[in-house]
């Protein structure tokens, strides 16, 4: 009662808001829809970032959020045994594995994207330059006829297979790969329902499914069974609504997540702003690299060749998910200083990860 | 008489002339044509840069104009409720929408290019990276068979939709996009009067109109009337005399755009050194970024590009076009620094966007 | 004789020489064939670059040229009236003249490249990029059918007039064009005399004709009374020998370019190390930029696209010979300090035309 | 017995292990395959690298190898007639050819590549760039019709002749080119044996011969004597053992090499770590640049371009092989500090062969 009428005066004071630990009205771990909120400029909060700064339903109430380290023990942190965790720097270092001196190509396997149709062949471009500036040793790129000629100037590193003249029709010799990722760009056929159906029975690693690979499925669902173990998914928020539901809330879709890859046993990246990790052992990960900047046609198709290409390099389906979702955001950080948020595009990103990796090798030579 | 002798005299002495204030002769806010004026190698003047100082005609009698700051009040300025105004980084940054983290692609816009025909799709893809480079979220563009491959290979970011073998028969759809930029390298057919109408008819948004779009308007003026309120054109001072008719000089051009921006209710950038926006409301704006490297083949269709893009993120037609030519006049400004005036093409306008966008956030976050 | 058997002794001597003023036995202003020549690996020289040091057929005697200013009077080069000049820096400044603020692209002319054939559409996409690199308004390359998608994927801000298949057969309303260059990449075929007659027969200004143009001219000697007034033609020395016959040495072939210039009242650039310059006046120049990275494929269709873009801007034909010669040497020399002279190819060249532009603006300034 | 116990005890203590010299239970010089090895993470090894720490299979063992200079004489060193020699840069230093300040383009030869098939132009994209930034004066690629838009786009600098629609048929008119390299990308097709032949018969230079050229050839051992002689194959262990059967190990492989490159008269560059070159003479020489970041992809295409490249330049087949690895390793040394290990593509090691010719420059010009 009265508690919401001074919050509603507060808001429309017109008055720049500070909120302390939290804005008043706002649910640390639940969703707070139909409170009335403090809509708050910043949000000075302590030691951790909580919950419910990583949910865009709450971007409003919160407005820009530090974070204080008001000196609480590392260790109770480390201790507390949460199923939720915020990705850092030194999770990532834990997991990256430099490449050792006497190796070859074979050594970082041998990726293969589906990708591209006739119109949307820069999916396939996109996807295929980040998979070779991810370190996979060798990538070969399905797509269709309409699209050989483009694929091979623009990504000359990339081999090329063609099957069908404006959209892929049929794959073969999947055993021949180390992983394999599909979707960007294919758009979406009839046929493409048999040639998951064949994919999903055929190749026995976890594969990385995207875009129209997910939208497709979602046409589907008797498939879904059938996704092999531990693959990954990369549904942005709308392609995750069509392939599981709608859910009332951000938290709502957060548990919707984690209890769909726990049944279908896969790994669900829910695109975002702080990207969200859902895995079937019951755990969640949000990362905590990226921009607004990345909101940009093709993305997504990056992120896809950087899973596909870390898949290839033997990194377990969780630390291709933690690693990639991290390298994606930082690479895209990297970009936004250089040509600005608005400005940048998803072939920026690409251009960055040399410097992420640089990065990433800088912290664990260091450890 | 006397006057005009004396001036003639100093013109012909072949000493280097500084005049002060103003050339004699030359009037302030009118045309000075059939004068006896002082050709001036540099002008100072007081306070803020005259309307005559913005007009074409005028270089060769002001030379380099350098405005000084006499202390005079910047309120006074305020208050004056000029009809035009000089844009300056100020009015830029009142403008200028900064990203919401937690925003995605949607946010920012579906954007469609109709543009490019056989042997001119350099427009189409100059009009294209300029657009993603400005900030939308998502890019279509419609153009011809004969320059499909050439589109997806040179510009992955940007879907493609074909219409005719060599140059764009039709399009179909327009409702699914945010904003919709017609012209840049489409050509001149007879099918394009149809083709403009039918755009007119479905498209209930402002349209970003230019180059060959102009040219086929020019030819059926029954057409102007149902050009969707708000929209923008952009011509050159060649297609604005084919669309409007010949002016005595550059202020009676000058009048003559804010004329028909008010009887059309459409937003005029009558392209230039200071590129003049005339708008419905009968307000006239001039840019002060800029410089002559960028007269150089597809300048123009890289503006059409910013402006579809800023249009398709929901920015008003006024605000598109002071933000979107600001924009494009200090990218080339950066890009003249880097590669000189001489050696600029379009392109490089586009890859110094970023720069004049990081120029923005800086701006922006100071205020 | 004895002085013979001297020079004889010291050029087996093994040890290291330096020539002080001019080695031993070299002429200074003609040929030095069949003397016994001291071969010096470095030359101290006074004042000026000697006349022999700039012919390849002595480069084994002078070695590496230093010339030592030793206090000469100035007036006294500048009082001879020599008809054979180096082309320096203060030269070249005296030329350019810079951009005016207020132009647009018209005042930059509108060029026409005829440029490449099946296999070697390369030729004609540098001389392209160099062409709109060095300031003109604008640009159409006539190609053929098999090179169009090339070139417009490849230089997006040309625009493409397609003739025959796989080589140029036809050309038209070449009276748009301020200027026309002709011959990179073309092929030889035997409808090329045609071409040529028909160029020349309605372009009523001067022409660059370069490469297989040439090559094709040599074959019909009865051409080269019709070639138009002030055209520019820049063979290397094979192409010269073709078109004019042998020298009996470099001093010779000089002589019999100035005297073909005359007779043809044509430019010739005759292209080496310092690339040479025989104007219709009786003129020659030496031009003192330049390395031997230069010596690459693709060198020579760079400079004729720079030729052809300053025609176009209304440059004079000597002019255009000084500056454009100048300019492309520059731009390798700051290749050279970027990639080395090893791993530059033409592109670089192109790509450092920006940087020397901007020491040409630099020069102007300040003049 | 004991000190295989102490050995295996250590390894498994979890502890940090420094050797000094050499690990115990490693011999220097030969396979220790079998023995109980200490597995250091450091060894610290006196005045220079053993044989035994160049060879993949005691990477485990010696861990990071750091060479102490203990001041042995240098004299002893070199008085040593070893037949194996590590390559340092004062060896290429002293191969280096500068370029002449008068030479032009003839003066660097004239290459030709045989690279690329459908759905593999990426290799010879690669091969053809390395080529032309690697000195060469002029070169043509010869690949298939599918092929054909695709090399003009990307490599405008390399003319195209085209033989077969989807793999190259035949080729003609060799002895136009100074050298000539075969292999990247081609495929493996029936025709390709007489392909072989041919060159063999027609080519009398020494010839390059990488990847499916190599693995054509193993498969017609009867062809292995009429490889013309001094020519270049650049296996990796894999094409190795196909063309010459198994080995027991490193030291054998190294020696079945020197053995083959005796016999067959030409010169074998095994790729690896630290690639091997045999030489007919029965020498060996080990490569000293290089990095893990280059077992990627197209990686070997760009060594056969700057090889044949070398060739063309005149350079020795023994000298194009130690200058040829050692600036494919330096550029991807410097690529490695510019884009990360994991991020490196093949392309990278091409943009950075300037660089690597620049420190080229530096060596010679002080030595």
């Amino acid at each position: 009662g009265i508690f919401s009428k001074v919050i509603n005066h507060l808001n429309r004071a017109g008055a720049s808001i500070v909120s302390i630990d939290f804005p008043s009205g706002l649910y640390a771990d639940k969703s707070s829809k139909g409170n009335e909120i403090i809509e708050a400029d910043h949000t000075l909060t302590f030691q951790e970032r909580k919950l419910a700064f990583l949910m865009a339903e709450n971007e409003r109430f919160a407005g820009k959020v530090v974070v204080l380290d008001i000196g609480l023990s590392r260790d109770f942190h480390e201790k507390e045994n949460s199923k939720l965790e915020l990705v850092d720097e030194s999770i990532v270092a834990s997991i990256f594995q430099p490449r050792k001196e006497f190796s070859n190509k074979g050594d970082y396997g041998y990726a293969c994207l589906m990708a591209g149709s006739y119109g949307m062949m820069g999916a396939a471009i996109l996807s295929a330059r980040a998979c070779l500036r991810s370190g996979v040793g060798k990538l070969t790129c399905y797509t269709c006829k309409e699209g050989y000629a483009i694929m091979q100037t623009a990504v000359p590193e990339a081999m090329c297979k063609i099957s069908g003249t404006t959209f892929i029709k049929d794959v073969r010799n999947l055993k021949d790969f180390s992983a394999v990722g599909i979707g960007p760009g294919i758009g979406q056929h009839p046929s493409h329902r048999e040639l998951l159906k064949k994919i999903f029975a055929e190749f026995d690693k976890p594969l990385v499914i995207d875009a129209d690979g997910l939208n497709t499925l979602s046409k589907y669902p008797s498939l879904y069974g059938s996704i092999p173990a531990n693959s990954i998914i990369t549904p942005h928020p709308k392609e995750f609504e069509r392939l599981f539901g709608k859910s009332s809330d951000d938290f709502g879709r957060m548990e919707l997540a984690m209890q769909k890859a726990k049944a279908l046993h896969i790994y669900i990246v829910l695109k975002g702003h702080h990207t969200f990790i859902a895995t079937p052992e019951g755990k969640g990960y949000f990362n905590n690299t990226g921009n607004s900047g990345m909101a940009t046609a093709g993305s997504g198709d990056v992120l896809t060749g950087i899973l596909t290409s870390l898949l290839a390099q033997k990194y377990s389906s969780l630390h291709s998910c933690i690693i990639g979702v991290y390298l994606h955001g930082l690479a895209g950080d990297i970009a936004a200083m250089t040509v600005s948020k608005e400005a940048m595009i998803a072939g920026d990103i690409i251009s960055h990860l040399g410097e992420a990796f640089l990065s990433f090798e800088r912290i664990s030579s260091t450890r």
